[in-house]
């Protein structure tokens, strides 16, 4: 199974059959968001509708998945993404990555849909098989999760759709299943649809049986991966991390001013200690949660928990920073639990928390319920998002979706994806990420939030302008490449600082591959991606006057620096000017 | 009032302030269509929010209105529309165009919007008033037409926006009160949300008191206008429409193949005799209502009617194909009563039909309401979007908005407006205009079914492609320059039929203006205003990709002809070569 090179599997869903290819010459050397956006840019029709036949939804694990690299089992999903209509990455930890590597498979290319039905698919060292599903149609994430495993064991890695992705709402994601049966999320652009109009409910990945992966150099991998390891072990923010998780964030941004708060007309939350990670920490020791929880095997920053209710029952895990943000300042509501319950629902629904939290900000603006609300947010959630009546209809779909409904103009998209948990105003390298993504607007894209807040990788004023666009650029050229190797992009903070840990993973790509790269070659690699994804757009229609923050930015100044958004287009269209 | 040059009137509804200006020497020469589109480009940013304060709202009437040209009063109202994103010019009949002539106004530039409350504007020979309103907020186009008649007198005519204006959803029109106090309509684009986005309930415009218009060459114009009036008068098209009303079209676009039903599925409609115009006439007759009727003063086609229920009671006017078509046929619905009860809400809703009845087959096709289920429209029109309850406001912002709540594919729309009542795979021509129009798809900006279907501007075969889009490019520059002037495009069929007319309009141009014009400036002036469309649109970041038909057209052959849309892109964009 295991013999290098892996190989890619097709799956056509029209056809109901699979089939697995040598893997083309020119992919080799892609992992990860490098493969899916080149599988993406080369395979699709740009023009196609996202939900029909002539989309693609492929998955990858990066370059160095399924290594005994510390945080490398990221899993890579890529598609036209019905959100956005822009080519579309999202990655997610969990168990799939490693097992689908494990198991040889470079990328799996789900192709065409069936005329009806619903299907789950399994794969393992004997092949793929494709099943009629019925019993678990309507079906949260949880329980198709447990099902999963019940039918084909605890190994099997498991990778899902809630009944948000079965209605093909455009914030639907796609799980998948953490080593403790619990859900990390490919989040962000909808894919959960398109899994939806393939008539996929579920992919089981059972990699028993299978051997370990090839190294062709395992004594120069094994130098390498000890001083990446330790350079990611001992970072601050890695620290951080582990202790609140990325929660730890909400008090650092509010006292940044850049906390966007009560859909997005306030820089900082008075309810802000309500909801910070160090409250969380607090709640988590007191209920007899886990502080540090990992999401995949091999993680060493557990930036995940567990968070228990008032009674000590499970509630959620990877309850994150942007999560909790978009339901809870955003949104005006101050207390955790309420926002545990938002989550755990959301999860089991399978919708992005971001997209729907800020959908949520832009409803209460439109007075469909009011700021602060947080039960009324649970309810419609559980009785109507969950149920598609026409209200959750509006808000499953994102907020762009919920502006169009209620004719709201203070609308936080780009390219019809909401904007996460930065105020561009207030923190301005992100505000260039949001704007020139490929993807719409995308805080992971090129997190300047680590020189513009953070102190990681320089410092970068977040109010002025200058330096804004260099910082985005560079930091959305690594990501593009850290995303193509499997790395969990919160290995980033300890690469921007030590100078050791670039290196390092190159060296481990090579003693994998057996390849001689050097650093600027994994440098190219980034820049190749950002143009392969930027020319899919053009093909389908995208311009400079995409790449733009809605006008509410620049002529409402934002409390309590009094910041506008103030790049010109052309100022921003230089971010391209590699 | 009357002197030559006409006026300018711009109005703040942030200051809630107006002003006289004179007109600029550039703008001298334009009115209608080619104004509210110069004056969009010049001043509205094409990357504003078109329901924000930097959107205009402009309305003027044509060159000849109010001159005793027959068919002369159309009124063009522009902005950017909402609904596509594009720039949009919409014109209706009605009263009010020849009202604004006749008080000197050759533009009605509406600005910026107020923080709050809602307001009426009353124009009349003294000046401009803005009122606050409270009483109408709610009311239905019908009251408020009569609540404005007596407050100010039945002479004036009534610019209005029903709920669903004032609700900012992405289908409201704009009405206007026609000579009977019953309503027309700016239909498409959704201008009804801008004018609802800017607080303004009703525009009351008092012509009582004002000058005939000048005319500069008295003689000339009258020889010239009689020449246009017989031929007009004598076209065999004009008399149809008098007989049977646009809704003649039902029979004839089934017969050709080219009916969308059930959602643009297949290309006849079994039910079509109940809903063609040979059933209304009858059913006109027997029940005492109008055969003909004016929509305008100095209407000599009168494709109007007045149709009465049952009872013998009035229920609806301006009962058109395209509204009968997308209620009945798309959705499958075979009863004119049942449509004329929906046409006489949306009528006083203030929602174009159109839209309105194309996002009912998406919702029929997504399962909210079975095809052919008439009541359940009727209750959803009067119960749900009159509300604005979440699935009125599905309904009521357009098919797009029905396709992407419900995850449907087979969404008939061009730049997000739908695509009315003539199938594009069947009568290939109008698919050459829904792709490049620069409002989205709209028969109205290049009627390519005279030559296609009705034998009028030669014969070109509906099924192939040679010829269909040098037709529609000429009939696009066409209709630019005929919207221009005011004249009621049903001219059209006896212009392009009947050498001498085109001739006469530039007669009475110049006659009314002392210019000397020749016929190709006129037709200049069409490629002008298309070009200058064209050039905002692209400022909004539209390109060729977005001049594209939706994929299923490509892939779902139409019964009974079993005919696809076979224009490659390359294809389409040399409309442009000109």
């Amino acid at each position: 199974m295991a013999a290098f090179p892996d190989r890619i599997v097709r799956i056509n869903m029209k056809e109901l059959t699979s089939r697995f290819e040598e893997t083309p010459a020119e992919w080799l050397g892609l992992g990860g968001r490098a493969l899916t956006s080149q599988v993406v840019f080369s395979e699709v029709d740009p023009l196609c509708h996202p939900l029909g036949p002539k989309n693609k939804l492929v998955f990858a694990p990066g370059l160095l998945t399924a290594t005994p690299a510390v945080n490398s089992g990221r899993l890579s999903a890529g598609a036209k993404s019905p959100l956005t209509g822009t080519i579309k990455e999202t990655n997610s930890g969990g168990t799939a990555a490693q097992a689908l590597a494990r198991l040889g498979i470079k990328a799996l290319i789900i192709e065409d849909q069936p005329a009806q039905g619903w299907y789950g698919i399994i794969i393992n060292k004997d092949g793929v098989e494709i099943i009629d599903e019925k019993d678990l149609i309507g079906a949260g994430n949880f329980k198709v999760v447990e099902e999963v495993m019940d039918r084909y064991g605890k190994q099997c890695s498991v990778v899902t759709i809630g009944p948000a992705g079965e209605m093909k709402m455009l914030a639907a994601n796609i799980s998948v299943k953490d080593p403790d049966g619990k859900l990390r999320s490919h989040g962000r652009g909808g894919l959960g649809a398109v899994m939806g109009s393939k008539g996929i409910k579920f992919i089981a990945i059972d990699p028993e049986g299978a051997d370990d992966i090839h190294i062709a150099d395992q004594d120069a991998f094994t130098r390498a991966s000890k001083v990446f390891a330790k350079g990611v072990a001992e970072h601050d923010i890695t620290k951080a991390l582990a202790e609140y998780g990325t929660d730890v964030l909400i008090n650092i941004i509010h006292n940044a001013g850049g906390l966007p708060t009560r859909n997005f007309t306030q820089g900082q939350f008075q309810g802000h200690d309500g909801i910070a990670g160090e409250t969380m920490n607090k709640l988590i020791k007191e209920r007899g949660g886990k502080v540090r929880h990992n999401c995949q095997k091999g993680c060493i920053i557990m930036c995940s928990q567990v968070f228990n209710d008032q009674h000590g029952r499970y509630k959620t895990s990877g309850f994150e920073y942007e999560s909790i943000w978009a339901m809870g300042a955003d949104c005006c509501v101050d207390n955790l639990d309420i926002l545990a319950e938002a989550d755990h629902w959301l999860d089991d629904l399978g919708l992005d928390t971001v997209e729907t939290g800020v959908a949520f900000g832009v409803a209460m603006e439109a007075g469909v319920l009011d700021f602060g609300d947080g039960r009324q947010m649970v309810r419609i959630i559980k009785e109507e998002i969950a149920k598609g009546t026409p209200l959750g209809r509006i808000i499953g779909n994102g907020a762009a979706t919920v502006g169009r409904a209620y004719g709201i103009t203070r609308v936080p998209v780009v390219k019809n994806q909401a904007i996460p948990a930065y105020d561009p105003r207030a923190i301005k390298g992100i505000g260039i990420t949001y704007a020139t993504s490929t993807m719409g607007a995308d805080h992971t894209a090129g997190y300047t939030i680590a020189a513009n807040i953070l102190g990681s990788g320089g410092n970068v004023d977040p109010l002025a302008k200058e330096g804004q666009i260099e910082l985005s650029r560079n930091l959305q050229i690594a990501t593009a490449a850290i995303d193509s190797t499997g790395l969990c992009l919160f290995t980033a903070f300890a690469i921007l600082d030590d100078e050791r840990l670039l290196p390092a993973i190159v060296e481990m790509i090579n003693a994998r591959f057996g390849t001689d790269l050097t650093v600027d070659d994994v440098m190219e690699l980034g820049k190749r991606v950002l143009k392969t994804e930027r020319e899919f757009n053009q093909r389908a229609g995208f311009t400079s006057e995409d790449d733009r923050l809605p006008e509410f930015f620049s002529t409402e100044p934002l409390p309590p620096h009094g910041a506008v958004w103030d790049f010109s287009g052309e100022e921003i269209d230089t971010f391209w000017d590699f």
